[in-house]
């Protein structure tokens, strides 16, 4: 039985169905705490599975209620992640007891690489409202887009991923134009909207609390923009580096295989857009693992040893930023099944 | 001379007029590193000020060459805030190092509880561009507000409080309708919006990285609605709930004085509710510092023994929660000048 600490939202969402912004989560071998103070402890006695809620006072009382019940358990050791947790938080915990706090990195995003049948099923729903959202924005651009800025652009992104409020986004979407979709970190500008730009939009939403991320890169024309994968530029640069980072993707979703390890598959981008010549400016790696959390395991890059297995959900998205030009990524959220990629 | 170091954004930004969201900061005696990666060393140079600024590959290398700068340096002891600290940061730079790293809870955020005059000025431009934003979020509810659920009209706050992506918000904004405004913590929900019904909105944006916060009830007619400190309730315990809150709020915005400690600034606001037997209804402080944080120093609590001084800025936002029925939040923020509070 195991002996574990948690203070993750997401975290302790996966262990018992519910969670709060308030909570120290203790699994003491078979006996599961969940410590929260008195605005939670209501929702959190209905909707949280297999453990035991005890209501605390705010801030420092749920740590000493925490340091009583470990007291009175006779355990040795519990493990926390040294990513997750404050040195404050350790040094209040582990001072004068006799438990060892034994370091363990992301020890729940580890747990959760490999997701279950109705976690896939929840992705997926995920990924098809950020796909609505997708279609909905692209609707807007067409007939209010022109000219409109980016920080403002900006903003029409949340409005139509979340469907007005409807959902949580996964993350401040991207929206990037020309140039600034070369900046993998750009904030919105001041840049505006027209004919024939490049417009690149990194964005996604919660269903259930997982996340969906797509990005996609458009050929800016208002009669015509759409965020599908097939894209036509008027600008024949635009479209020789899309094709070349569509194609990079397409290789890797096509021949991704479980059994391989995750660096195989970041090479099977990566090899495509090196033979042409622009592998120093695909800055990043090819993707990472999607679930409660934005960026999960498995990583996909050049270093992961990770097996890629069944049921992995994991984003695809190779880039190709040219400074000061422009920038194109192509990133979709796959689920490998019997073996290979889907698309979620 | 002072020797500490930093990872936290504001903490950064307050040192040395910039900031990025990878980026560890030395400050050794006389010498000052900023230590970010490639996609921030162009800006960092441009706009910090007294810093050297040194590139570094992401992640793990970014904590190694601070470990090698501290080698370097002479020090013996240097400062850290355990609340901003992983313990993996604080394991990865401590091991193996000469160095004492000294715990000091919230040492930045100490430093920068008495604001300078151009602080001052910022975060009244904050308040007032929050104040134009809760006009636009008036128009827009008179106009298109009823029946409207909680969750578009939370995205409504959103796009009004930010003028449509033109500023970044504090955080995302509270929007509860009766007995979801006694909630201090509710998520928006689908309770649809009608006459007569008080409607709840805590909301805030940011000026040049500054905060403004001020939380408004309002009293729902669609031909009449403000968010106007002034309501008028049609429902008679509204009303009396109002007045009460309001009156506890003005009596600390009149009476809090330079000299006093924060308790007594407290005591004001709870002293007008508990007269009333409505204390146990009152279940927050009665406010929080602003800043570069939403919430900064002097803390407004019965326990809070800070001596308020000239430029401090903070908020005073008493609040009566009766569950299942409703809440009323007055907040604004003040600022002490010449001995007394004024609001911004």
């Amino acid at each position: 039985m195991e002996n574990f600490i948690l203070t993750n939202e997401n975290a302790i969402y996966f262990e018992c169905g519910f969670s709060c912004d308030n909570v120290i989560y203790l699994n003491l071998g078979s006996e599961r705490y969940f410590i929260t103070d008195a605005r939670y402890t209501i929702e959190a006695k209905e909707f949280s599975k297999n453990c035991q809620v005890i209501e605390s006072k705010s801030g420092k009382d749920l740590i000493e209620t925490a340091k009583k019940i470990l007291k009175k358990s006779k355990i040795k050791g519990i493990v926390f992640d040294p990513y997750d947790f404050s040195y404050f938080l350790y040094e209040s915990l582990s001072s004068d007891s006799k438990i060892k706090f034994i370091p363990e990195a992301h020890f729940s995003k580890i747990k959760r690489i490999i997701k279950k049948d109705w976690e896939v099923e929840i992705l997926t729903k995920a990924s098809q409202l950020g796909r609505d959202g997708f279609k909905n924005l692209a609707k807007y651009i067409k007939e209010h887009g022109y000219k409109q800025k980016e920080s403002f652009l900006h903003f029409k992104a949340m409005e139509n991923m979340s469907q007005v409020g409807k959902y949580d986004l996964s993350f401040s979407p991207i929206v990037g134009i020309n140039a600034n979709a070369a900046k993998p970190h750009a904030l919105p500008g001041n840049k505006k909207l027209r004919t024939n730009d490049l417009l690149l939009v990194d964005a996604g939403i919660k269903y259930k609390r997982y996340c969906s991320d797509r990005t996609c890169t458009a050929n800016v024309d208002f009669n015509t923009l759409s965020f599908e994968r097939k894209q036509t530029f008027r600008n024949k640069k635009y479209q020789k580096i899309y094709d070349l980072v569509y194609k990079a993707q397409l290789n890797a979703i096509e021949k991704a295989r479980v059994g391989m390890k995750a660096s195989q598959i970041d090479r099977l981008t990566r090899e495509v857009i090196e033979k042409e010549g622009y592998g120093k400016y695909f800055v990043h790696g090819t993707g990472h693992g999607v679930g409660l959390d934005i960026h999960e395991f498995p990583n996909i890059n050049p270093t992961s040893d990770v097996i890629i297995e069944d049921n992995m959900v994991f984003t695809i998205e190779p880039g190709i930023y040219l400074p000061n030009e422009f920038g194109v990524r192509i990133e979709d959220s796959v689920v490998m099944k019997n073996g290979k990629a889907k698309i979620i």
